[in-house]
């Protein structure tokens, strides 16, 4: 079963995702700069979520590339990331409008927490479609950002409700440090290339 | 004629549709965890059509690739069933908002069933435009699951004037069912091969 | 220049038209049988305008298949036929709210008007860009379906300010005359192999 | 790395943004021609920003047709595209709901700034990812559309606290500059072949 059709339908329903979460920022109705002003917030909202859709993005990217075969399972996994993607606007919309409250913040870093445990889920099974010879086995190797994410969202949901600044801090954080593409997958299979 | 753009086209549309949907949960404007309960019948009915949606984007993928070549009336056949799948965001909005009240019930079940029918109507004209060495016919076989689910989505639509809770039950099975992917031709193509 | 990305383009902007016309039809509040009754028009023209963007889509597909080089004035002729494709759902949702009266019914046709015009100047850029030796030229042939829909629509246009149905009905005509697929181009290309 | 999935989800993105910009042109609720009315500074600035986007899909097309290698910066790059591409909508909306005022006029200048600086950016890293037999490098040469088109914005976006009308007229001018496709790479391209 080819990977075409997965990575066609996934690019659909991500690019779907980043730009529907800019409708959340209506237009308001005033003409002053005044009256951009409380929209801030969601804008600011607006520009974590762009970066997190655009990594995830990315890493499916990088990591179907190092896939030749897709089994059933592989499709569902993938289309169960692909659930709790689509629910960032609705937590990125919340968040903004509520300008970064504890519960909007909370609820945000959990849909951040279930999409990377998605991730973890559609990696292993993909890495199990393919047997001991995984490429992308090889690749992700010790993951520790992959295990690091998840421990940092945590961290940022719970301390949601005793400094509101600390989860925003943390999201940002996680952000930075998947900014940088998963060149692991890049550098293995240059590794066997030659 | 080619099936790549009918499979490009009809991903395009599945696509949007599965996240269109997310947009009938409109943002609170409340920032308590409270705000969000009445929400929960259309995150559970949103929840439910992604599964039915992410059933036929599944079966579809698997059906075309099972296919060689492509008519004008399996274009049409294809595009009555987009037309049924695209009133999934309306059904279900409907339903969520009158956390499952029969009526709503009920019309989500019939576009259940009419997209049942064009799924089966699709695969007919697919199977005509292969003739008889089609190996979509024989992979589909009997095909019980196809004849149960319209039963099972009358009985459902009839009973939500009597027991409210029998029809969502009975969308839940039917999803269940249908979960597992089709390997009916995965299996058929595999033989082929060997 | 290769066509592939003129293809996925057309096919992701077509895509999501047909697909939030449907949001037009907005959830009623009410949970009877009876809330669904004046959103009625609004199905109806969104079937109607479903069909016509179908109608497009499938002969864009017909049309392009036939065609091997594309230019630079392709490339906008097919942004312009877009662009008029892409006021459908506003023309649809107008029409559909205001129970087909006279004047969004006349902008209906025009819009329908305009898009008739704008596939028969992509018509032309594609046989201007492949030369004499046009497939598309000799498929087209005479095109009494291209010409005989501008002059319907212009009646139709006409019709609304005194009776009000002939518009409509003339609309459903032409969508009929168009549902049989273009098959002239299916047959130059058949004839052409043998 | 392909460029492949670059171009199917910039394809995607782009598709949407130019189909919800019409999202802001709201149906009215009369079924008079004056109902309309209103709609027309809203209708004008769809206009304009249709053909940017346009110019922009164009010359994305031209740009990554000249490219073989695609690098992670370059994923970034394009994302970073993306972003400011995703602002028109929003800036659209603004500047057609208030009559084309000086604030929202800047803006809409601003954004277009943005998204020109941010092509520029694109253009470099591709640029770099190709190393010194560049055909982009080569084709784009001194780029004098690239470097006024800035200039032009800048000095609109000044003018609209002066003079109402420049503004746009500037922005009407830069679009009429670049409805011209970029040829100067098909011409590389083709010296290139011979």
């Amino acid at each position: 079963m080819g990977k075409g059709r997965l990575e066609a339908f996934s690019d659909g329903v991500i690019a779907i995702i980043i730009t529907i979460m800019v409708l959340e920022m209506k237009v308001p109705h005033g003409e002053s700069l005044e009256s951009l002003l409380p929209l801030l917030p969601v804008f600011m909202s607006y520009v974590l979520s762009f970066v997190y859709v655009g990594i995830y993005w990315n890493n499916h990217h990088h990591m179907l590339h190092a896939t030749g075969r897709v089994s059933g399972t592989v499709l569902w996994a993938n289309l169960h990331l692909l659930f709790w993607l689509s629910l960032f606007p609705f937590a990125t919309g919340w968040m903004g409008e509520n300008h970064f409250a504890p519960m909007p913040s909370a609820l945000y870093g959990a849909v951040l927490l279930m999409a990377a445990i998605a991730y973890w889920i559609l990696e292993q099974a993909l890495i199990a479609s393919e047997g001991s010879a995984s490429v992308l086995k090889t690749a992700v190797g010790k993951d520790w950002k992959g295990k690091l994410s998840p421990l940092f969202y945590i961290i940022a949901i719970a301390s949601t409700f005793w400094v509101q600044w600390v989860a925003q801090a943390m999201y940002v954080l996680v952000a930075l440090i998947w900014l940088i593409p998963d060149r692991r997958i890049e550098h293995v299979l240059q590794r066997r290339e030659t």
